[in-house]
């Protein structure tokens, strides 16, 4: 435990943990510290980089708040969120695909009953979305508990204006009896993850564009099945091949289909264009 | 870069980088990220524990402020600093070793000439140190600055008491044209590393305990020689074979010599017991 050099250490470190509190945190810090352990070797990381390294982290640390989880943007930018989606969620065949969280999701947001329009106000070219929530036999799901949120017209999420406390483009609804559920909301538009902070000098650094394709965020729940945390992608979006969070599935694409002014789904007169959505989606089993 | 599976999301992210800024960005983001999800597949990380994991560093983040910097400690105990430190400073035989700067050096602290008594109020038996800044060939180096830091009889920091603003037993002076250099100060203790926050909760998760041993922490800067940065440990410590942060080196222990009360090595006469330290260092010539 004396003289410990660059090769020396890694085990010397680890010898420490003999009385960790579980096995299983054990293991995970055992790996981390030698892949770390590993990297820095590997590159010959310098004391001046080190710090570097040290200073970025602290700067994340100081973007993260109630309203923005710069870690997490970290994670996805370096496509390990995408990963650790991919390992948990291997699926049978035939259930729609799960893509990452993300950091806009509220807890609080409004129940809404199918057919509302959960814009309140948010800016967009007004869109209807309906589908069925299945389970894998093709079996309809009745109360599904369905979130929903997406970034506006503008490409933006409600939470990343000033905060007056209102929920836009997005809400909770449940599916009915026959498994299907409908709501009125916007079209969101591409965004640039938040990159005014770190993690964006970060991508400038390393000569990376901040965009990802348009998108609606689902997130499924219903008793006796797995959660699907997912999204669905619009047809034809410029960034659908360089997601700058590697989300991307090609079943999770769908079109936004354009209407002209006149009647909308729910019957009702509308006098500017619209969009219609129609995705379904066939939850696993609970295991 | 659509339907990336925990195998190929690793190139993908790599791919990415062709406009990076610089090549040695390029190559440390790619080893790193390579690192990080080998790291990932290797435990088969859970979303829970990646969830934990964001937690955690959100919690690393809001703990580091201006006096107290939680990431350093973070990589302390994980073994990265001293790991990065032994890299960097690989010198020839019979130069002083370096070791982990730590984070209690504080940069405005005041000048003092040799002889003065850096304590200003801190805790702890008296102690008087001395020593002489050597050339690898054994010539004087004179007028290197030697910035001396430490904790007090408490084993505390004055940056973790209350902030008055006063700096207490941490200093700067300049050696003697013989390369001489000498100041009293106090005998600092053994002391836990902050573990009131989130490193000390992994740490006592992982069942590691927080301690250091007694040392005194040196920075000396000459021109003309590689500056270091390094402690020295105080003999018969408990904590020399489980340093929490694993920076002890044999070749930096030295004794605390107690002395009775009496004449001190200043010539004055001081009425309670005190220590004197004696320890040469040899600096490497800059490449
Ligand atoms: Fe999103
Ligand atoms: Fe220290």
């Amino acid at each position: 435990m004396r003289n410990l050099d660059e090769h020396t250490i890694t085990d010397a470190v680890l010898a420490r943990h003999e009385r960790a509190g579980s096995a299983r945190l054990k293991e995970i810090a055992g790996s981390l510290i030698r892949h770390l352990h590993e990297f820095a070797r590997e590159v010959n990381l310098t004391e001046g980089e080190w710090e570097q390294g040290i200073r970025f982290l602290t700067e994340v640390g100081h973007a993260t708040n109630d309203k923005r989880q710069e870690f997490i943007l970290l994670s996805d930018t370096l496509g390990l969120s995408m990963l650790v989606v991919a390992m948990a969620n291997r699926k049978p065949a035939g259930c729609t695909e799960a893509t990452v969280f993300g950091p806009f999701f509220v807890e609080d947001a409004p129940e809404s009953g199918n057919g509302a329009d959960l814009a309140n106000g948010a800016s967009g070219v007004p869109c209807f979305v309906s589908g069925n929530i299945k389970g894998p036999g093709g079996e309809p799901v009745h109360h599904a508990r369905i979130d929903v949120w997406q970034a506006d017209g503008e490409g933006r999420y409600d939470v990343q204006y000033s905060d007056d406390g209102e929920h836009r483009a997005r809400g909770t609804l449940y599916s009915r009896s026959d498994g299907s559920h409908n709501f009125r909301s916007i079209v969101g538009e591409p965004y640039t993850i938040p990159y005014d902070g770190p993690v964006g000098r970060m991508l400038d650094a390393l000569g990376r564009h901040a965009w990802r394709p348009a998108h609606l965020h689902f997130m499924i729940t219903a008793p006796g099945y797995e959660r699907l945390i997912t999204q669905v992608f619009r047809e034809g979006d410029p960034y659908l091949d360089s997601d700058a969070v590697f989300g991307v599935r090609s079943s999770l694409i769908a079109p936004w289909v354009p209407h002209d002014a006149g009647v909308a789904p729910d019957g009702s007169r509308i006098n500017t264009p619209f969009c219609t959505l129609n995705f379904d989606f066939v939850l696993n089993r609970a295991s």
